[in-house]
């Protein structure tokens, strides 16, 4: 097991944006907030993660390497749809690496940055563009995103 | 992707009993009928299997093995309880390979025979200690052994 714990914002402009970025295609198998298990391509690879209930910026996750053909067929005919499909940018600010992703189709409009961090409470510098933090508003959990895309709130 | 046909049986009596017995312990991290995860750790190896909706014996699958420690882990701590116990047996009957269940726990007292088939429709011998089919009663899903269980019927 590993435990991830992450820290969630919005952003307040695009000085994240540079030329390393990848097109992640999700889905879920169980958006129960209790054992989340989401399929996901992610360029040239594929995973499957499962991941325990969010307590504050801490949540255990278990993530496993899948053949790309499995993971686009559980996507096209077993996950929930709709699915989710974003770019994600990673940059590094001072020594802390930051994904940024810009999410597409029913949650256009979304932009999401996290930091992952090796201990809570952990300090970090914010970067310029960094807006609002969203940790704890469950609302932007990928899992949530799929029944209630940003489109519709 | 495997298709998995899989026809299911009661049992008579216990003549299909052999030394060749595996403990198998077992939860779901989604027991949604159109798809289902399961953890099931067997013996020395675990594996997290992801299963489609059945549609006559039909079924998709896709199987991966895991670490056991992050299948016991996940058994006790994000898995729907109650998990499912049982003792695996496996029995070759005219060149046919059949697997029976003796349930335990909440099961107690059920006992399942399975036979895997190459097609829909192929043909079989019927072992003297097979019973009545039931391959499309959804009560018999090991998913629904987890809410429903044998000793509540």
């Amino acid at each position: 097991m590993g435990i991830e714990i992450e820290r969630k914002f919005l952003v307040i402009d695009q000085g994240y944006r540079s030329d390393d970025s990848t097109l992640l295609r999700q889905g879920y198998l169980s958006t129960v907030k209790e054992r989340t298990v989401r399929v996901r391509v992610a360029g040239e690879k594929a995973f499957l993660t499962i991941k325990g209930i969010t307590e504050g910026s801490k949540r255990s996750e278990y993530e496993y390497e899948i053949p790309v053909t499995d993971a686009v067929e559980m996507l096209d005919e077993l996950c929930e749809p709709p699915l989710i499909e974003k770019r994600r940018y990673r940059t590094v600010h001072e020594g802390m690496v930051w994904e940024i992703d810009e999410f597409f189709g029913d949650n256009e409009g979304l932009t999401l940055a996290e930091i992952e961090l090796n201990e809570e409470g952990q300090a970090f510098e914010r970067p310029a563009w960094l807006g609002e933090e969203v940790t704890e508003d469950r609302r932007y959990y990928n899992a949530n995103l799929v029944s209630h895309p940003f489109s519709k709130w």
